[in-house]
């Protein structure tokens, strides 16, 4: 039996380190896996750096890594529909509770959801995790172990888009050409803006039709115009990725009567907004937390070869190598960062 | 013929007077209607009081009046469904154009939609008045022409009720007790809060289980969670009606997670709000503009005799006295005052 | 400890017995309950008298019930919200799997679910029976322990009319008046038609407007034709109880453009319907099975005292005379006779 | 001013004449067009060989066509949104009345909608034709007048989609490869069945995963059992093209539980299907009558360069070849037939 489990460990703010754990035990309805490929998270890095994300406090020594995929090593004695030798994406968040939100197929808003690398529970970024079957999706043989990895970025894409209500025809502005909205682009995409010119070429290359470059000073009422006069009619939906109040300001000022704006980006608690152009304007405004039902699609989208999230990979480290690799995602180098946590296969 | 058609017409702010215009002739597709009463709107007055609403200016001689209803007596060459003698309740806003918004059924957000004492679209506060036929709806023999005219006000609940989506089994919060929410309740209630306890206990006979007193000091997340503790949870959806920033505040902090606030009350143009909590609970934020598509329901509920509207109007005036039943809605007397357009026919 | 748990177990066709059974114990999520009382319904006599329902085959004893309210003796040691001595509400359904089904909010749809008194699964027609704390809804102390059984069947009436999209102001057929569709009429109703005059009384009784009885020869269009004339126009909604085929086509016909039929009688595997007249006027047809989601508002409905369904419970017997009751019930007497298992509470 | 206005007019059945019409005179709220590009569908083959289809017949001259484009030579008094000299699709389908249907977003269900060669309502198959400006739309530069014709029909597959709430990751069993298909097959699509091998290929060809070929003596139920043997999983929708009662059997057998079937096909009044089947299972079963709201996304699709329709154009003819045309599309060769009614401009 395999012993080694080196895992990474976030014991408090600033302090990372690489150490063994117990090789997992897999209950009945779980399945342990060897893992595979890990991405690097934003809010792993955040955890790193300052030890919290709101209200969520590490407290206790926790292993990192959310955006993962791995291969089947035992199955729990329930476990029916995944064998060993099954490649699988990981859902980081697991229902505890058959509550009034699980039952009413949002179970993403149960309050007592356990997530992998949120305190106080230990995420995936390690040699094995035991992870409840349900939450384990096989991927087809066409879908690597990366692909399988982004899906939990891409869910945040989709899952934005569900409550956007995106359909067929649908123009859509992002505000914000980072991380989180390059998946967006995947999906779906018209036009966007930031202070970052290089973003912005990036996604133009990924599908947005109208990029269009904020400048200091720019008011949101004017940005609204100059989005409505570049795609000819307001946008039916925006989906706003900075958390900057102005962009926010921008987004409703931008949607169209009757269109919905969705909130991605996290900023201040307070925000002040045109709530009541929104109001009269029938402009929905609707958040977004985690996501929730995302995976198959996400397999199935991947497996048609409709989507490309390769390129997103920029760089790769070995999993003994995790704090550089953390050290890399912390100076915004690149885009995606993965780690390899199988010692004998380190490819894609 | 008849050619008295005498008129409320607001001549500029403050300048309120009763005189003749001429009876008009319908169109092909119009029909034209002896008024029998007509509710005075908070927004009658308003235009009264300071000439305008936002950006409708008074800028010329406007009728005022928009909660109505009347008999046919003149009947367009194009008119099927409606004959004289028929008593129908008018529908104030007619869209001019099949544009966008009227062909996916949202007509109240067609940007030149024709409505009754908006300026410049003169409203229904007279003797005759003609009107489309297809925004006129037949009462039922068991529903009164003031019934018929409190259709209009009652439809801002209807409208505010399915923007919420609300179903069997919802548990609502409205903030705020006035004239607005008075509608509300009569579609469902749980509970309300507002500074003055006398329409807290006309809330109470009006169906709210809960009546909450708010004190100066409140601050909103306290309010939250006396709400959660009177209901035994939180409140799937909130309504809120005073348009008050604080109140706003509460109405986010008080609904369920995957919930719902609808804004009817309308505030200043900037709102500083909690959209962080409500994005991450996806607490979904929606507004109202008027209505469309209610004036079947709501003719199916009063005449289904399951909605008492009648107890609400508590005040009536003959067509001639209009600036006197002005003054009494100015001073907030009362519920709703209505004024009877018909010298031969003044009964409810 | 208690030891006595008569139990009314099916042993196989026309052969149901009253014998003691061991008190189970619950399971860590799990909740035993002193079960106080259990309804009759169609499927537990359709299993007696025939030993299967289709593919549900008794192949082994099965205890009978699945109406069922009771009260909590012992708290399994991961459950939170229930405590020894609270009244609760029994939803006999309870996914053994979190698949996709259970996932996105429609867990009657999963096919590994637990259900009470569905081969092989056992019900609860005994003293004492355990079940998934999720699944048990405390009752507040206004709801009676018989109106907490009666929430299986009103559940099927909810969850059609969620099905339909039952909103405020639907005009709504309903096409017969037995058992189920009583319950029906508790949410809302406008007409309805059958064979048997005395049930159609009873549903006038019960709210529904326009009672219309179908006479042999009365052919599908002519009747949907007779729907029209009595309420005006074609109704938005049907629900179809009888499963019998001209029913299914008169509820076809009847309904307007754009409208639902909710099929709720279960009739044989093939039906000759008239599909073209459907499709062309976009008439959906939607199945039910079973329901979801549907106690906590039923609970809310009860409580409110804006539903009474009381009066349907005509006939009640003791647990011991289990034999009685169900050849009570196989006669069609009454309406619903309700089993008290308690023998220190046989109050309803 | 022009007054060769050459139009191909339907006298009766069998009896279809190129002949002179005066040229119309656009009211307030129309357009005159010179038409471009008039596809032929098979309704209009329909009507020329049988003289009517169902209750709509021919009882007096009638100008076919009803997928077109063409330019703006003359705009009403009232029209605002249009200009002489632009190039529009135009949408048959204009209601005459704001009625319910229309209100609510559903025109197509209006009763007395005027549709473009349907009786006795004149399409447009000539020189010049006047339409309601609201219900012809600008097309963009980079859409060809062809392309603009084709969004008619690409229009009942988009209808159909958004019936079956086709969204990301869907998958779809689409039941019949013939014309309509093609267009289903543009906007979505995983496998398909049917009796022609080559429709098959060019199925294949436009996006189809998994072609299935059907044989003589396939039961509806084992061909269930191969789509989903082949796609791994039930689809979530099926969309029925051929209106064969058996094809509609595997549609319902086939679909996943809680999933959409969509009746497209049109076949004979009375079908028999397993409706309990449909209904244990909560299969919906939805049709659809051509298609409200769809050329604003149509337009939207074309212009992104997402969907490439011209190579569905396999013929074309100069307006005086039209009885030509309609024997090449009645005898079913290639897949769209064209018509080109400007003299100086047959270009695509």
């Amino acid at each position: 039996m395999e012993t080694d489990n080196l895992s990474a460990v976030l014991h408090s703010q600033g302090d990372l380190r690489l150490e063994q754990r117990p090789v997992p035990e897999p209950g009945p309805n779980e399945v342990l896996l060897q893992m595979h490929s890990v991405g690097i998270c934003g809010s792993d890095v955040h955890y790193w750096q300052h030890g919290r994300i709101g209200d969520y406090v590490v407290t206790k020594p926790m292993v990192l890594g959310h955006e993962a995929s791995g291969r089947v090593v035992k199955v729990g004695s329930a476990v029916e529909h995944l064998k060993v030798g099954d490649r699988v994406a990981v859902e980081p968040g697991v229902p505890r509770e058959m509550d009034e939100f699980f039952k009413s197929g949002r179970y993403n808003l149960s309050p007592t959801i356990f997530f992998c690398a949120t305190p106080p529970d230990d995420g995936n970024l390690c040699r094995y995790y035991k992870h409840s079957a349900n939450f384990c999706y096989k991927l087809p043989e066409n879908v690597t172990f990366e692909e399988g990895a982004l899906i939990e970025p891409l869910s945040v894409g989709i899952h934005a888009c569900r409550r956007a209500g995106v359909a067929l025809g649908s123009t859509m502005l992002i505000c914000g050409a980072g991380n989180k909205p390059l998946f967006l682009f995947l999906c779906s995409a018209v036009t966007e803006q930031y202070l970052f010119p290089e973003r912005l070429a990036m996604a133009k290359d990924l599908g947005a039709d109208f990029p269009l470059l904020v400048k200091r000073g720019n008011g949101p009422q004017d940005l609204a115009k100059n989005v409505e006069g570049m795609l000819g009619a307001q946008p039916h939906i925006t989906i706003e990725c900075t958390g900057v109040e102005s962009s926010i300001q921008t987004a409703i000022y931008a949607t169209r009567p009757g269109g919905v704006v969705v909130l991605v980006g996290l900023g201040s608690e307070m925000a002040t907004v045109p709530l009541l152009n929104a109001a009269v304007r029938e402009v929905d405004i609707r958040g977004v937390f985690r996501y929730c039902n995302t995976w198959p699609m996400a397999i199935a989208m991947l497996a048609s070869g409709k989507v490309n999230v390769k390129p997103l990979v920029t760089h790769r480290f070995p999993l003994e190598q995790a704090v550089q690799a953390f050290e890399t995602t912390r100076q915004g180098q690149g885009v995606k960062v993965m780690l390899k946590c199988d010692r004998n296969d380190q490819n894609p």
